[in-house]
């Protein structure tokens, strides 16, 4: 492998509930070397530490560069951090995770620094760095899953709030007497996340409605997710496209009123669904100019993730390049 | 007049609608000496320079502050103006400001650095600095009047946006399918703007409801304003806390909103209905902590504003200071 001297590396760590993956990455954003463990068996704090500082000096040992080059590691993981102290509070679905100082540990093995953060800030700070924010120094990050995450670059920089939780875009209310949730009502992602999407594709077909979904599932419907929708409505289906109307006009609702409170320049939408293209983006677009008054409509922009299947690992490298 | 040697000090101006305010600050955010000119016959940019530079050399001369110890002037003006060159593109309701190059006229006929901003930013940045955001490096601000006015403090800093127009609160949809504006749908002050609070206790007094407010106007409907709704809630009349309570429920949405999104220490709250106390203050906690999880709901503060009548000086003053 080719090593410019002189430059700084990081590891990017991505712990996932499938993989562990891990990439070492160059501060311009480059991928040298990648691996890829599976998290079974190895998801207890003790064993992925001790599984990831294996593939850590491997990773070292297979690039040629020189350790004085690494920068440290950088951890994004699915739950809630404290970026400060690199601490996990816990991680919602893996158990064994809970207060665990995983910086710390990991520092004091490693003797480089370590950085941990939410895997949705990590991809945030990656695509701000690295991807579809680098020219810009006041984006919205929106990731569209399960729930819909959230991260807010302000001034150049990854805006945390008074006690490191900003950010959670999913929970704006787009309805005042809305649906109920634990985090009170209307939140955006009790209609657009994942199986919301596949609840209102359900309920329409349920009540006989024809549909190209319906076929792509082979009359499975148990088997609807997010993608056969995606699929139906670029094939033109009806049903489909007006989910994805929906979606698109709710998302807008939540975008308009961060324009009107942030004035970013620019969205930056990844996450599963931001895959379907104009089915989303079109819609997308349209809402959102039409929810805005001219000054705001005519300098606001949406863009789509780049970083895609490495966004996690560079992501989280990132943490310590930033 | 007692003066400190080696202060700094600022002129504020708070142009007003009926009157142009003006107040000498000290660094302290304290206000040595005032002055009170009708806007009526001074609304013009040039008579209005001409006023402003009068009574500035006047309060100098008074205060017996040396011209060294100046740092500049302050103004806060009731419209859209780009911060950055001190220009005030339009003043809504004045007549015959459009494209004025305010900041480089004042400067140049004073001497003196000039900072122009829009009147809430202004009051926010005072609020900030000298009120109830002293203690505090993240808080929203926002006044309630015609409309709702906000100020984002970031990092300590008043936060402007890409294109120096965020914070406009006023204009965050908690109902996606709701009420029509140039702004959009929804918009918070399409809700609990003083002339909607109004129209609210207009309809149903119009329907033959009995109210204390009926009898605050001596019966004429058409003098009723937010104070005689909030003498009448206070005086426990039901109808009037119903009023006060589903304002607070609207502005609770948003501020639950505003807290997922930034995460602010506390929200500041100013404006004439600020001024009625706990009839909206607690429903407006009680809402908003019903709206948000634990985590968020036990962080969050609100609070009132502090500088009352002197907050659009002391916050113009504080633009120059900051």
């Amino acid at each position: 492998m080719k090593n410019n001297k002189g430059r700084r590396y990081a590891v990017g760590v991505d712990f996932g509930g499938t993989y562990i993956k891990m990439g070492l990455v160059d501060e311009g954003g480059r991928l040298w070397v990648r691996r890829k463990l599976p998290t079974a068996g190895r998801s207890q704090p003790e064993e992925w530490i001790a599984a990831v500082r294996n593939a850590f000096d491997e990773m070292i040992k297979e690039s040629g560069v020189r350790a004085v080059e690494i920068a440290g590691i950088g951890i994004g993981v699915p739950g809630l951090v404290d970026f400060e102290r690199g601490f996990v509070y816990e991680l919602v679905n893996v158990p064994g995770w809970k207060d665990v100082p995983l910086a710390e540990i990991m520092q004091s093995q490693v003797g480089k620094t370590v950085r941990v953060d939410n895997d949705v800030n990590a991809m945030a700070v990656g695509e701000c760095m690295f991807g579809a924010g680098r020219e810009h120094r006041n984006a919205v990050f929106a990731t569209l899953g399960t729930g819909v995450g959230g991260a807010l670059l302000i001034e150049g920089k990854l805006y945390r709030g008074a006690y490191s939780m900003a950010g959670e875009i999913g929970h704006i209310s787009i309805d005042k007497d809305g649906r109920r949730s634990p985090q009170g009502r209307g939140g955006l992602e009790q209609y657009v996340g994942n199986r919301r999407i596949v609840e209102r594709a359900l309920r329409e077909l349920r009540r006989g409605r024809r549909s190209k979904i319906r076929t792509l599932v082979g009359g499975r419907l148990d088997r609807i997710t997010p993608r056969e929708i995606a699929a139906a409505a670029q094939a033109g289906d009806r049903l489909a496209l007006e989910i994805f109307d929906f979606m698109a006009d709710c998302l807008a609702t939540a975008f308009a009123s961060l324009t009107y409170i942030l004035q970013p320049e620019v969205f930056i939408v990844g996450g599963g669904v931001a895959h379907s293209g104009k089915v989303l983006f079109d819609p997308l677009n349209r809402h959102l100019r039409e929810r805005l008054s001219q000054p705001f409509a005519s300098r606001v922009q949406i863009v789509r993730a780049r970083l895609g299947n490495d966004a996690g690992t560079v992501g989280a490298a990132a943490l310590v390049l930033h």
